[in-house]
C-alpha cells in the first residue's frame, strides 16, 4: 500500500465513520430505510468499542419512536413448517398494509455454523417484498447477549416503522423462554402425530402458549391434525387460567393451502384487543422491561464472580468434595464465598 | 438474682452447652434418639453464632451416615387431604417396619403465623407412633433459607435412622419447585372436579410429578375421581418423556377407606428400583447437590450486591426511567453495574 492508497483508505474510513453517527442512522430509520436498519443491527452486533458507543446512542434516540408494533413469538420444532407458515401469514399481513419484520433466533447457529434463516430462500416470496425485513439470529456466545441484541433489534425495527414483528425460534432449547419474555403474543406450532407430538418440545413450553396451531392440516393429514388439536385443547383446559383472562385455543392450519392462516391473525388481533382493554398489554411489556433489567444486572454481577480466577479454581475442587459426600452444598458455597471476600479484602462488604 | 442463683444459672447453661456439642448430638442421633433429633433441628434453625458453629459441625459429622433414605415430596392444594394421605401411607410403611420422618414446608407460615403442621393433631394417630418423627416447616424469611434448613434436616433425619422421609408442601407457591429439587420422588395429589382441577395449582407443577393421585375417591366421588385420573393420564401422555425413562402414571386413592394407598407405595418402590438400576437415582441426587451449591453461591453474591445502599437507591430511580421509556433495561443495568464498581474502587475486577 503506497501513500496514496493509504490516504484513500483513511478517507473512505472517515466517510464511513461520518455516516455511522447515531443522528444520521436515526434519520434513515425514521425514513423507513431498510438498508439503514440492516446497518444499524450490524452495528449493535459489533464488538468494537466505537461501534458500541454509536449503537448505544442510536438505541436511546430510537426509544421515543418504538413500542408501536405487535411483537409475536413463533416457535415449533424443526420440520413443523415455521418458514412456510410465516410466509403465508406474511402475505395476509402485507395485504392489510402492514410492514413486517422477521427476526429469527437459532440457539444452535453457533454450533452448526448456520442460521435457520441463513438462506433467505426459505421465505423466497416474502423476502423479495417491499415492506418486509428478514434478519437471521444475531450471533452471540450466550443467551443473555442474544436476548439483548434481539430486544434492541425490535426497538430499531419499530423505529423503522415495522408494525408487526415476528420472532421465530426453535422450541427445543432455552431460546423459547427468552422469546416468550420479549413478545406480546406467543404462538406454538405443532405437528400432528400419534401421541408423540410433544416429544421434541421442551417441558413447560405448552403452558407459555397463547395459542397452538397444528400445521400441515391438508390432504390425508386433516383428520390427524384435528384430532391432535382436540387433544391439545383438552390439555390446555387443564392448565390454570392466565392472569390476563385470555383463554388459549388450539386449532389447525395449512400454510400451503392458506387455510386458517387468517384465523391465526384474527386470534392475535383479538388477543391484542383483549389485553389492551384490560391493561395487560402495557403491564406485560413493563414486566418484561423489569425482568430484563434485573436479569441483565444479575448476569453482570454473577459473571464477574464466576470468572474470578480463585473462584474457578476452588469450585472445581469443592464440587468433588460434595460428590464424595465430604461436605454439603451449603457449607461448600459459604466456604467459596468467604474465600472470595477475603481475597478481595472485603472491599465490597 | 443473688450470687447463688447466678452460679446455678451459669452452671446449668454450661451443662446445656456441654450437651450441645456436636459429638454428643451425633451419638444421640446414631442411637435413633428422636428428642436429640428434635434438638438438632432446633439448633440449625437458631441464628445464634455459637449454635451455628455447632450445627455446622454436626451436619458435617452426619454426612457419612446420611443418604440412605428414600426422599418423597408430597404436594397438593389445601383441602386435597395431604395429612390424611400421609397418615394412611404412614401406617403401611410402619407395617413394613420403616421409620418415617415427615417434614412440612408451608411458605405461608410466616404470614399466617401458623404452620400446616402446627398442630400435630391433624396426623393424630401417626404422631403418637414410635417410629415416626413429625416436624413442621423450619421458619425462614426467604425460600433459600428454608431450603437449606430443610435439606439439612433431611440429613439429620437420615443419620437418626429414618428410612422414609416425606416432605409435605402446599402446591401453590414456589415451595414445590424447591421441594422437587430435594427429593427422589415427587407425588402430586389432586382433587377431582369438573375440569377445574388445576385451578389452584401453579403452572408447570404437573410436569414435575412422578405420579399423580386423585384423592377422596370414595362414595359418590369414585366416578368423578376416575374420570379426572383419566384426564390427567391423557395430559401426562402429552408431555415429553423423562430423561430417566420413568413414565408418570395417574391413579385414584382414598385415605379414609385405605384404598390404593399401597399402590402409591408400590409405585414409589418401583420408581426407586427403576432409577437405581439405570443410575438416575444417584445421578439425580448429585445434580441436586450441584444445583443447591450453585444456587446458594448465587444467592450469597446477589444478596451482597442488592443490599448495597447505593444500588438500592439507584435501582428505584432507574426503574422509573425504564417505565417512562427513557432508557432500555440493558443500558440501565449497565449503568448501575458501573456505578457499583466505581463506588467499590473496582476492587473486585
Amino acid at each position: 500500500m503506497d501513500d496514496k492508497q493509504l490516504n484513500n483508505w483513511f478517507n473512505k474510513r472517515k466517510d464511513r465513520k461520518k455516516q455511522m453517527n447515531s443522528k444520521s442512522l436515526l434519520e434513515g430509520l425514521l425514513m423507513h430505510n431498510t438498508s439503514v436498519l440492516s446497518t444499524s443491527i450490524t452495528l449493535l452486533e459489533s464488538s468494537l468499542k466505537e461501534d458500541k458507543i454509536v449503537s448505544k446512542e442510536l438505541i436511546k434516540s430510537c426509544l421515543p419512536y418504538s413500542g408501536n408494533s405487535i411483537r409475536i413469538g413463533i416457535t415449533g420444532v424443526p420440520g413443523v413448517g415455521k418458514s412456510s407458515f410465516i410466509e403465508a401469514l406474511g402475505k395476509i399481513l402485507l395485504a392489510e398494509g402492514k410492514r413486517i419484520a422477521v427476526l429469527a433466533i437459532d440457539p444452535s447457529s453457533e454450533i452448526s455454523g448456520g442460521s435457520i434463516l441463513g438462506d433467505k430462500t426459505r421465505m423466497e416470496e416474502l423476502s423479495n417484498m417491499e415492506n418486509v425485513f428478514i434478519r437471521p439470529s444475531p450471533s452471540g456466545k450466550n443467551l443473555g447477549g442474544v436476548a439483548q441484541k434481539t430486544r434492541e433489534s425490535i426497538l430499531l425495527c419499530e423505529a423503522a416503522g415495522f408494525d408487526v414483528i415476528l420472532i421465530e425460534t426453535v422450541g427445543v432449547g432455552q431460546s423459547e423462554t427468552m422469546v416468550h419474555s420479549m413478545v406480546d403474543f406467543f404462538l406454538l406450532l405443532m405437528l400432528s402425530g400419534a401421541g408423540d407430538e410433544l416429544q421434541g418440545i421442551k417441558r413447560g413450553i405448552m403452558e407459555m402458549a397463547d395459542s397452538i396451531f397444528i400445521t400441515k392440516s391438508d390432504g390425508d393429514n386433516i383428520t390427524k391434525a384435528k384430532l391432535a388439536s382436540r387433544e391439545y385443547q383438552n390439555a390446555l383446559h387443564l392448565f390454570p387460567p392466565n392472569p390476563n383472562g385470555w383463554i388459549p385455543k388450539s386449532s389447525t392450519c395449512s400454510s400451503t393451502k392458506g387455510e386458517n392462516i387468517l384465523k391465526v391473525w384474527t386470534i392475535i388481533k383479538s388477543y391484542e384487543n383483549h389485553t389492551k382493554i384490560n391493561g395487560w398489554f402495557l403491564k406485560k411489556r413493563q414486566n418484561q422491561d423489569s425482568f430484563w433489567f434485573h436479569e441483565t444486572l444479575r448476569d453482570l454481577i454473577l459473571s464477574q464472580f464466576f470468572n474470578d480466577g480463585l473462584v474457578i479454581e476452588k469450585i472445581q475442587k469443592i464440587e468433588n468434595e460434595i460428590n464424595k459426600g465430604n461436605t454439603t452444598s451449603f457449607q461448600a458455597a459459604e466456604e467459596i464465598y468467604q474465600a472470595y471476600l477475603k481475597n478481595n479484602n472485603g472491599a465490597n462488604i
